[in-house]
């Protein structure tokens, strides 16, 4: 199957989460030994899982992260703290077991898998790498598109062959991570694009700017969305021009993962650059994700108002890799594990109360 | 020894952490394969916990949640909107692990317990149920003192007691909980004495008031407020004149937690009044308290506010029992493994940048 036709069916088969089921669920929630409405947030996510994965008894099986690394041309423009070269470093590290993506997913009991999808170098092979390079980089984008709409395309189909594959393995719960130097500028770009707002809201120090690099970083960006105003019509060629790779590869994960009815825990600002693209295509997807946190970067929180959405976790994180989802994921399951094995009243013999 | 001596005796042996330890957690973390403070508000709960547990290698051994049960007579004002015998339900409901805490620190691997420190009734024995009555429920503190000092020193001994055992028994993270219907009165009318902050700025619904009986709440706590005004001199007696009996045992628990170096994870509005009276006995107990949540109970941002404290998690959750506590410990332990088991810079052979 062509990238296109598997991205026109995959968006085909994306349906909102039923009304009908999230009610059925809240009447479960309050009948159980607690005051109506007591456990605040857990009882929202509660209602959406179990609309998801079943009303009687909603269970979480297996759990996977998938960390996207690729890298970004605009990094040649000095907008980040670090040299490209660390996304290879990094990628390293997380085959070694040495990333704190590594630690969290263990914690949280998820497999983990780190996919190629466009990085600038080739690093050896390990059991959980997976190869899908589309092009060694994006170019840089403050000098033209950084993609083609094709390139996008193909980036976005393997997340939803990633998606399909891990549902189709019994997994339940999926989480977004990534790994790439220079990929805030691409989600900020992508933000300000999708949602209309100043650049000078959605940039961030990422990795760790100073002043001086935070005014470059926004130069560029503002010449970025400049020369590529014309190529961005629609969500899919506005992704192209603006995005990253592993960007894409989120995106299309989160689509994959919706149109297979599977949960998304989202993780941080680049990782939601690659759901807003998601949702920008299918609106509908929005159902199927959970926002992990409020990062640091401070264009997150005008990212989530825009939205009208708040975020499971505000602790100032800023590390992406898919550590803030890996964080949530947990609360998910304290939300699921209440629904299903909490005493009701009448089991209790308690009348309920107001 | 008597309940006076244990009590002075433990505010004697609770020192603060001490701030070069913490100077060497925070090497260590500076020194793992991320941007400098990119984990957040992780790296300062790992630091702190680290400095606790042991700056080489801190490890949480064992964990407990602790659920004082209590009554109240303040409730016969008609301030809670459940009547006083559902404590008693919810405690049995609590022995048959039914209730949100038991589903909640079986997900996080603690173990629970729960005493009666004053319930009004006796329910039956059960395996992990403690019996150290003080009073059968306290006073109704809107015509005079909620209980003696003497009582209020016997169950902050309770709490003392319980911490020690569990911390001879190997444990090294204790967490708070509540069940007394009416104990939010108690809080707000506490967290107003100790902190000078106006009683309508405290009171919130509980249970679940409806505006009339939120406007007849303030009235008996303002009532209650001005009758005991003469008998609030210090700490203590502010605690027997406004407390509860489960109040004061989670004073004793953070007390003699922090006596005996071990971490306390502080739940919600109830809670944070217990740990609010160990503060103002003893203001280095601080630095072994983790305060877990924002509960929905509107009082709770005033009282993190005049202690100019953030709390890890803010669902708005208002259940208590030990929920929010028992959410945050994950993220605590989340913490500690990072600072644990991350790789280093140097192990990844990456120069840090900024």
């Amino acid at each position: 199957m062509s990238s296109n036709q598997l991205f026109n069916e995959t968006l085909a088969n994306i349906i909102p989460v039923k009304r009908e089921k999230i009610d059925l669920a809240y009447n479960r929630l309050n009948s159980l030994t607690k005051p109506k409405g007591s456990l605040g947030r857990l009882e929202d996510i509660a209602a959406r899982c179990a609309a998801i994965l079943g009303i009687e008894k909603p269970s979480v099986t297996r759990k996977k992260f998938f960390v996207f690394a690729a890298d970004h041309g605009v990094v040649e423009e000095g907008v980040s703290a670090y040299p490209a070269e660390v996304t290879e470093l990094m990628v390293i590290n997380m085959l070694n077991e040495g990333a704190a993506i590594n630690v969290l997913a263990k914690r949280v009991g998820a497999e983990l898998e780190l996919i190629d999808i466009g990085m600038g170098s080739d690093p050896v092979e390990a059991k959980f790498f997976i190869k899908r390079k589309v092009r060694a980089g994006t170019k840089n984008f403050a000098t033209g598109p950084a993609m083609t709409s094709d390139e996008a395309l193909a980036a976005i189909s393997v997340g939803i062959e990633r998606a399909k594959k891990a549902v189709d393995s019994g997994f339940t719960m999926l989480g977004t991570g990534e790994m790439g130097i220079g990929n805030t500028s691409a989600a900020s770009a992508l933000i300000t694009a999708y949602q209309g707002i100043p650049i000078e809201q959605t940039v961030g120090p990422g990795t760790g700017l100073d002043s001086a690099g935070l005014q470059n970083k926004i130069n560029v960006l503002k010449r970025a969305l400049a020369i590529n105003a014309d190529k961005c019509t629609d969500p899919l060629s506005t992704l192209a021009a603006l995005g990253g790779l592993e960007i894409a590869g989120i995106c299309g994960l989160c689509l994959g993962a919706a149109a297979n009815k599977c949960i998304v825990v989202v993780d941080g600002f680049t990782s939601s650059a690659g759901a807003l693209a998601a949702i920008r295509m299918c609106p509908d997807v929005k159902d199927y994700l959970f926002f992990s946190h409020m990062s640091a970067e401070p264009g997150h929180r005008f990212f989530f108002d825009s939205l009208g959405l708040i975020p499971i976790l505000n602790l100032g994180m800023r590390l992406g890799e898919g550590t803030g989802a890996a964080i949530a994921m947990q609360i998910i399951e304290d939300a699921i594990a209440v629904y299903n094995e909490m005493a009701t009243f009448e089991d209790a013999g308690i009348i309920p109360g107001a």
